[in-house]
């Protein structure tokens, strides 16, 4: 295999060029870490922190040339092609597992994961042909979830069915869909966790998360969660399943004091920025760790800590500069209606002083933050 | 003047290209700066996280272009030409202000300055002519300090002089230099303060020091060190004497309970780099702060915190990884004795940790980490 001679892990791959891999750079960055970005858009953010390389998935399974200017790769979003990251892997080492990579790009096999390994999800039936949706109707309910397997974030590919007809008309030339039961669950929880090649995981506190429009809006980390034992459970087993290497997060509903699995990230997660400021090792920082091969960090957090994300707007600098433990982050990136652009992490000794400062951070933003659910 | 027609502050001029300003950068990139270093180097490891302009200081004076593409100027070292930083200033914003630069220029200014503000220091007389040798070495006693009035850091362009027949010998040809009370100080301390244009201080906590060889070696901040309010009340002082703007650092002996000012530094410090991890807000981030009009955040500590130097040489990353509450910084700078090329800071929920974590870092560089003096 290519690489450092001795093996040691200099410079790193990242498939994606966003603002996953940008935090990626400013956390390795220090660890005297460098890296090749990979995308096939010109205009990624993260390109200003390393060698940004344009280039469609098919070149890359044609020529997995990175591999040679690389000691490891790893990926920060998942709608990349297997099949590079596989030809990849025949020349250099790649993290997290392509198995969890495989399983993450169709939502139906995910479901079937979680099932398999014993974590509780929402009923879910696949969707094909025209007998599925009378099946799905009749045996989970209307309204249902109908999602396509595959190519779905932030709430993308995704829809609340309410009538049978309509659930015809989706099904009506065939397709790759997937219906779930609707939960009108209590409270979204995730959890984050790291593990290395060996075996050992770690896990940060569970974070309660707020969607909007099914895109995230604030993660407040909550530590000494009643929910936080069962839910490392359930991340450690889906993580020895692909014998993982680096992190990975699980998203969960609650309902009536239990979680249903809804969905995990084979990658560093959004509801796990507020580790940047709030933990004794970032997400980021950890991530690198485990994929370089070096012991993770505490995964501790250092004071309370929440994140709120900006959606296609930023807030002018000087204004966040007035809130007490307010820190910015702004990706670089265009600035388009319900695009994440930038996230606020508020930090603070108490968790009434935290509620303070958010309250400041969603009167800039324009957007109220919601109080949190609580566990039930 | 140029820069944003808002007025907003986006890009960041640094003077110098080293360690400082690429630490500078990485605080600033996720608030959404932009940064253009400019150093006489072409090898400065700052100039991959922004625009690299490779520039004497003479074509700085004779052409300020630098300030067409700047919101505002800054430096991260002081052995730069005044004169430069006078003819930006006529084009653009330039903090913190000249006065410090140029008092900073000259160590028998800087002495002078402490004493006429009422901030006590060791003795000092100046040294041009053979007599002064005679009055410096029956007045402030032998051995003394023998330093060059300008152009010194990291130890450099000072000596210990213990007998007459060497301070002549020094003084034969005439002399831009002066001359020190030997003091047999009971520990080192130094104080962080960030202000602001409209004169709000905010300071960290005091930080004891331990220099090597004229270098520093290892910082520990100390919360509540019956120091603290004296150190706080001088580097006010001078700050406010300066009319200053962004972070100013203050050095210190202590001998019998009483504080020595030794030096400023018109800059973020290296005993302030514990800050990164260890305070609310790093030293970085608020100078940045402070020079874009922005609000300075928190100063106080999140942890038991310190930070140990590596001069010289560098630990593997996986060996620092291993060591509870230790980050590393490298700085990406080509490795030579006696060179600051890297920095690890520990953070820890007790002192009693971070003292086992600090010898494990001592054991890892191969120079044991001291114990703390503490206050007398």
């Amino acid at each position: 295999m290519p690489g450092s001679a001795d093996g040691a892990v200099r410079t790193v791959g990242i498939l994606g060029g966003g603002q996953l891999a940008r935090m990626l750079a400013l956390a390795g960055i220090p660890w005297g870490l460098r890296f090749v970005f990979v995308s096939p858009r010109p205009d990624e953010c993260a390109f200003e922190l390393g060698r940004g390389v344009v280039a469609d998935w098919a070149s890359i399974e044609a020529n997995p040339g990175l591999a040679e200017e690389v000691d490891v790769v790893t990926w920060e979003f998942e709608n990349i092609s297997l099949r590079a990251v596989q030809r990849l892997q025949d020349c250099v080492r790649v993290f997290p597992s392509t198995k969890s990579l495989a399983v993450k790009q169709d939502r139906l096999r995910e479901k079937e994961v979680f099932s398999r390994l014993g974590i509780p999800t929402a009923r879910f039936l696949p969707l094909e042909r025209l007998e599925d949706a009378v099946r799905a109707a009749g045996d989970l309910g209307l309204p249902l979830v109908v999602k396509t397997r595959s190519q779905g974030y932030d709430g993308k590919g995704q829809t609340i069915v309410r009538e049978r007809a309509e659930l015809e008309a989706l099904l009506s030339g065939g397709g790759h869909l997937m219906a779930e039961e609707f939960v009108a669950f209590d409270r979204e929880i995730s959890i984050v966790a790291v593990r290395t090649s060996d075996g050992a995981c770690r896990f940060y506190p569970v974070v309660e998360n707020i969607h909007r429009d099914g895109i995230l809006r604030v993660s407040r980390c909550r530590p000494a969660d009643p929910r936080w034992g069962e839910a490392c459970e359930y991340v450690q087993r889906l993580a020895e399943h692909f014998a993982y290497t680096g992190v990975l997060a699980v998203e969960f509903f609650e309902k009536d004091g239990r979680l249903l699995a809804n969905e995990f990230a084979p990658r560093v997660h959004n509801t796990g920025h507020w580790t940047i400021e709030g933990a004794e090792t970032s997400q980021f920082e950890n991530h690198l760790r485990a994929v370089a091969g070096w012991e993770p960090g505490s995964t501790e957090p250092v004071a309370f800590a929440a994140m709120v994300n900006c959606i296609g707007k930023l807030p002018a600098p000087q204004d966040v500069a007035r809130i007490p433990g307010a820190h910015l982050h702004i990706y670089g990136k265009a600035i388009r209606p319900q695009r994440k652009v930038g996230h606020v992490t508020v930090r603070a000794d108490s968790p009434a002083a935290l509620e303070q400062s958010l309250r400041q951070v969603g009167k800039l933003l324009g957007e109220p933050v919601e109080p949190a659910a609580g566990a039930s």
